[in-house]
């Protein structure tokens, strides 16, 4: 099974940017994993909101929506399905971003028009609008001094979060964020260089010195020795492959967010 | 079958936020369907770019690649590909955002470590890293003057983008952007009220009332009218089912696209 243990990240070193001079929001980006208790100001909170729903989405149709929780109790309850990361019970807001085609199927059958959106491509559909909506508002969240931090956990949990917030038919959460003010400045997080993740014109295969290259650096960081150390594995990939995702977890949990999916009414071919 | 008929959008209206007050880069994002023929300089892109890896990703493993398109015989490929919208032959640059864990398995590989992320699990955590990036690189290129627009039709024509991007197994479009300088000044698109969208603190149904009441605006647009007769049905709604987004469209795409998630080896449960 999963555990605390393997959330885990690669401790972060410093990044220069000479290149891009311009230091704006998206090049400042570092999740926060520390938050103050101070609330966020509902005009504020509704700013970012708002900014959500300026993202592009699948024919205007906005087939996604938020759950915004701030009450203490719930989110306590969010801390224990996430697997009881620190920061969930510490941010003071927490957002849950889910695939919706609840509500525009229920328009569409006040209108006597007959909905077809119970299969996996509007899952899909409205899985991106959710996590551009999602992204949005990370970004304007961080334009006015708040911190973020991605949930990965919610396709694990998806399940269990359905049954706390009361997501009915044609409703799967896929992403979820905590929001708040933080209460630590990390350093930025160490990235692949750029020529790792593009490719001109068509894909372009890696040969295995392609690959040791690209790595290398990652490889060489300062705290993945002290990593491997720690795991009492060869090297970082080990890391990966036999204590943070593990084949095994990784089955479960793909079967289990499947098997909600369906459950949830978006595998009716 | 899906045709360009069915790619049209509501007329858009101007909208006013009188609370935010900041009219920032996301407040006012349009889709750009029209653009000039003018290059976008390799720095600028380059910047652009590096913006699209700042994104939070799991496990900071960056398991995305983004294809970068500029010659104009693939780009005319990828406009048939994508459903000869003229957009995709007018602007200079075209990206692919793929779920990858190709790259990632490789280095595994290379250094005696096993990965297990050939299941769908993956192929959603893959998903929303390419998703996240592609969200910052759109912010960072309508920060410099760039125009963007997504084009939902690659998860219909997935396998042919596969074929003529020459993909590998563990690699899936899963959206894509055309990018350029803008050729049109288009009014902001209507969105529907934010609490629409919203639930606070779980999720509250929606009686027959609220629907009405949401989607009220949305009907009373002044396109709306002349779409409905455009199209001989009796409202908007059933424009969405009967003409832009049919069952049987739904049904066959859905199925094309979870056997091509399929055929790149992420259903191995």
């Amino acid at each position: 099974m999963y555990t605390l243990k393997t959330i885990f990240f690669i401790p972060r070193k410093g990044v220069t940017f000479a290149k891009t001079k311009q230091m704006n929001t998206l090049f400042n980006h570092r999740s926060i994993r520390k938050y103050k208790s101070t609330p966020i100001e509902a005009t504020l909170l509704e700013k970012i909101l708002n900014a959500g729903t300026r993202a592009s989405n699948t024919g205007n149709m906005q087939v996604y929506s938020i759950i915004v929780t701030t009450d203490e109790l719930i989110r306590k309850q969010l801390w224990e399905i996430h697997f009881k990361q620190n920061m969930v019970l510490e941010a003071p807001v927490h957002l849950t971003f889910c695939a919706d085609i609840n509500r525009f199927n229920q328009w569409c059958q006040q209108r006597n028009a007959f909905p077809g959106y119970d299969n996996f491509l509007w899952f899909y559909n409205a899985s991106i609008d959710a996590l551009l909506a999602s992204q949005n508002i990370c970004i304007e969240a961080e334009n006015n001094g708040l911190g973020i931090c991605y949930l990965g956990t919610t396709t694990y949990a998806a399940d269990k979060i359905i049954q706390l917030l009361n997501l009915p038919m044609g409703v799967v959460p896929v992403t979820s964020i905590v929001l708040g003010y933080p209460d630590e400045n990390p350093n930025l997080t160490d990235r692949l260089p750029l020529e790792a993740i593009l490719h001109y014109e068509k894909y372009q295969p890696y040969s295995a010195a392609d690959i040791d290259k690209l790595y290398a650096d990652k490889e060489a960081l300062p705290g993945t020795k002290k990593l491997i150390e720690e795991n009492k594995t060869d090297n970082l990939a080990q890391i990966f492959t036999e204590k943070r995702y593990k084949k095994s977890d990784n089955v479960h949990f793909s079967n289990s967010f499947l098997q909600t999916i369906k459950n949830q009414g978006f595998m009716n071919q």
